[in-house]
């Protein structure tokens, strides 16, 4: 078809979540015709990110400086830590601008499925954080998934931190904003009328 | 979130047809966790298609050498030019090797709605080229698409090459193989009805 180069870009794009070989042709032929615009700007970014772009070594988030921007802000409060099993998770808690403590990315969940323990998360480095951080940390949120192995690790954590002495939380469970109780599942129905709040508080 | 290099990383993909931000973020993801393997090669094949890569000065076909490796190939039949709006739909006869001729690529359709005149497609360059061809070339073969625009492109090419003396073609209109007739369209119906072939032949 479109050479050798046009094959091995297709073949690569079409690794990417979400693009299969269809839309990854689509992709090439897109941005073929904005090449200056679009293709080379965007092989420049990839190329710098991946290059500078490193996991923060106090929490796990992706950055180009390490300790990563939200770690070394002085006006984020580091008394509270979310702990969040992927930097996607991290993302989207920024995105909604409701958290303004720091992190600690987990890099995934406990699977007796698939073969996850302790020690192939950063639980080790988290639990020295906090004993290094004498005292300051008085708070450990839990933001892990709503799923079987996000709450079997939920479980797993506030066992090991209970003895350092911290206040461990986690998320509500809830009715999502705007989610309507129709298209709702039990549990989640179950979950908001058991922790439901008195209605001017 | 992730610093500039990210945020912009983010950006750029997100233009991609059939990638919004929400996927452009899970991509970006995906390709920090395989720097080695995915990344850094596919900033390099884009890099390298977008120095490399140009339409072909005789069909229009992207690839790496010009004249494209289809209109360079002494194997394929020089006798039949098959014409395609796009270079998408070359590849597409190309994947169903069922075309051993040359092509050549329009970049679109006359479009009376977004002002697209004969004088906007590559018409000119395939007169010439049929005009210089000293009656080498014996069919021209319309396989545009079967839009409202496509068929009035056809129209007017079959009008405009009909003084060349060259047998003119089009793609035959029929139930689509594997196609159900309960979920055809009517024109569709009555075009494979009127075309109807007798069996054996």
């Amino acid at each position: 078809m479109g050479g050798p180069e046009i094959e091995r870009l297709i073949q690569l794009l079409s690794k990417l979540p979400g693009l299969g070989p269809r839309s990854a042709r689509r992709a090439v032929l897109h941005l073929m015709t904005r090449r200056e615009s679009l293709m080379q700007p965007l092989a420049d970014a990839m190329a710098n990110a991946a290059l500078r772009v490193a996991a923060c070594g106090i929490c796990g988030n992706l950055d180009s400086v390490d300790p990563c921007s939200i770690c070394r802000d002085p006006k984020r409060d580091s008394q509270v830590i979310c702990i969040v099993e992927h930097v996607g998770d991290l993302w989207a808690l920024e995105r909604a601008s409701a958290f303004r403590g720091r992190y600690h990315v987990l890099g995934g969940t406990l699977s007796a499925l698939d073969g996850v323990r302790p020690e192939d998360l950063s639980i080790a480095p988290l639990i020295a954080r906090l004993e290094a951080s004498n005292a300051e940390i008085l708070e450990v949120i839990l933001a892990l998934n709503a799923t079987v192995d996000g709450q079997t690790t939920a479980h797993y954590l506030s066992d090991r931190l209970k003895s350092l002495g911290l206040k461990v939380t986690r998320l509500a469970h809830g009715v999502p904003v705007g989610g309507e109780l129709d298209y709702l599942d039990d549990g989640t129905i179950t979950a908001a009328l058991a922790s439901r709040r008195l209605i001017g508080t």
